[in-house]
């Protein structure tokens, strides 16, 4: 299953794991696979901590997702710092929609952060947040990969990340998307069918793979949405994938910083739970149906603002929520895709690549055995 | 390809082509596969007609694919003929629904059909209207398979077919289902993600296909939902499938009895043009989306009724659509999946075949040179 992407990479398989925590990350990338850690959550100060600790975990190479959507509230405004930008952003969220958050969590009992923990509302969902952090990837040479949800990229971040030797590529959803990232020159297309968790388009990895494929001709597509098993690993790899990405599965690992009532949520959730909503970052992503997602929902109630401004907004139950998972429990933020119906244990993370590769391996053999037989 | 399945049928290559047109079932059984024909618009008296053409026609063996509903209003009632059920059920049909019905029609300018033809409203959408049907079949002998839609069919059904040398299987689309189907003795089960035409689940296949086979073991698995090229018959196929369910890509073929400005809309259509609704038989079904099916959707419209209430408010519709189908474009009732993207030219249906066929060679090639390489 080797294919040019990992000889470009110097990884033995190419699957690759997204993830928001480094021991995750660090584990996929030294089995074998390679670890993408997502830095939205990270400011650059932060970033900078995660990353040196990835130089010294991880032997080989890992890589670092950023979030810089093409269309956001607040895009093509010059000259702001973040924190400007934050401040002008901040004067555009209704105060009825905080009003509506807060109520939400109060009436589910999730206690308030402590006084002194100040939350950072923007984070790095804006072109303007996340030139920092490019500033951090490119100290550390083993961040090797650098992928863009939302959007391709601005062309002077593609060309810093490959003058440096690194690869880039970008999240996509529909053949549209995918010709753009094309033509700005990226390395590889990272393809999410509706199924995905996180931010995600309608069109099923089903459908949407073959015809990006056929699309963008030579650049290597990563399959993703939908991948929890080697049997999908072949089944992309046969439509003519040049790997797995994978991110949902990463969530349920020994490794993953996900509290424990928040991992028994994805544990228990079958395919059927889960919604695409723009609930809690203002663009459709799939996660966990509950009452938070139900609730801006309901005709009557405030409806989701775009990106960045509804993450404003519920920027402060995430952290409540990952506080306190278990009071949390109906009105948590868990992305994920459709695939949580087959995460139904605890694994190690070494453990679900080597697994990933047996049952490739296995489908691979089924499928020259039926072959045999014609 | 060959799997348990087609030796059983007798059949060479397990690819079953479900469409409302007996040439094109005709076709693709006499190209290898098997053609089977949806029965749910005749009445007993024509699918006769339908099924005796056929056996004239096909040299092997052809399907029949009934409605039996698992649920639906009416169900239960006993001992009414099938004039009397939908005499009942028609008295349950608020006269604001077929008014607005027939306000959208004339709205678009749908002309109306000629007095003389009187329009059966219920035809086989209940286990009533099926009941007929299923003794036509028992008489036609190449008529050696039968599925149901939309639920486990009834035990008497199920022992009426097996007893009779036919094989019998049922469409699911969650794992609940597909237990139930495997637990009431049927052969097979046609397992549908959310991205296949017509009545669909909320899963997509890349994610339900892999949980339904791991749950039924042994019963073989026609993988639906998403197929029209033979590298997703690999990719079914690499993941435990005994087959393709295919469905859409048999729209657009050269045989098919879809009028050519319907067939138009089909080939324009792009995997982002389809929506998963109840605006035309009261239950979920992907379609492609139009003014109809938008109508259905707005909040201060009347909403769709439950089945088959709803089918006898719209089947003036469908008739009306298929005789004037350049009038009825934009409401018009077009079900299909989001496959219906890769659906750009109008092919030979054996041509479509020999093409399955030789891209799944392609595609396990493909897989074998990349697992030669690691």
């Amino acid at each position: 299953m080797r294919t040019e992407i990992c000889d470009r990479l110097g990884i033995e398989f190419p699957i690759f794991a997204f993830t928001h925590c480094r021991d995750v990350a660090a584990a996929v990338s030294n089995a074998g696979g390679i670890g993408v850690l997502g830095a939205v959550g990270f400011t650059a100060e932060q970033l900078e901590v995660e990353l040196a600790w990835l130089d010294e975990h991880v032997t080989g190479v890992y890589g670092v997702d950023l979030v810089i959507p093409s269309k956001y509230e607040g895009k093509g405004v010059e000259g702001l710092s973040p924190e400007e930008l934050e401040a002008k952003l901040a004067e555009m969220v209704p105060q009825g929609h905080r009003d509506f958050a807060e109520k939400l969590l109060n009436d589910h009992n999730v206690p308030h952060l402590p006084d002194d923990e100040q939350v950072n509302q923007l984070l790095g969902w804006t072109a303007t947040t996340v030139a920092p952090q490019i500033e951090v990837i490119l100290k550390h040479p083993k961040a090797k990969l650098v992928a863009n949800a939302l959007g391709t990229p601005p062309d002077d971040v593609i060309k810093q990340i490959q003058d440096s030797g690194r690869l880039i590529g970008a999240l996509c959803g529909s053949v549209k998307h995918a010709l753009k990232h094309k033509e700005a020159g990226l390395d590889f297309v990272v393809c999410q069918g509706t199924e995905g968790g996180g931010h995600c388009g309608e069109v099923s990895s089903m459908v949407l793979w073959p015809q990006v494929i056929d699309a963008i001709g030579d650049l290597p597509l990563l399959a993703a949405g939908g991948i929890g098993n080697g049997r999908q690993v072949a089944a992309a790899m046969a439509m003519g994938a040049a790997g797995a990405w994978t991110g949902s599965i990463w969530l349920t690992v020994e490794e993953a910083n996900v509290p424990p009532a928040q991992m028994q949520s994805y544990i228990e959730a079958s395919s059927h739970d889960t919604v695409r909503s723009r609930a809690w970052t203002g663009k459709p992503a799939r996660m966990l149906k509950n009452d938070w997602t139900e609730a801006w929902e309901a005709p009557e109630n405030p409806k989701p603002l775009p990106m960045p401004l509804q993450m404003m907004v519920a920027i402060d139950g995430v952290k409540r929520g990952h506080r306190y998972p278990e009071q949390a429990k109906d009105v948590n933020f868990n992305p994920v895709g459709q695939v949580v119906g087959m995460m139904n244990k605890v694994e190690r993370s070494a453990d679900v690549v080597a697994r990933l590769i047996q049952e490739y391996v296995d489908a691979c053999e089924r499928l020259n055995k039926l072959n045999d037989a014609l």
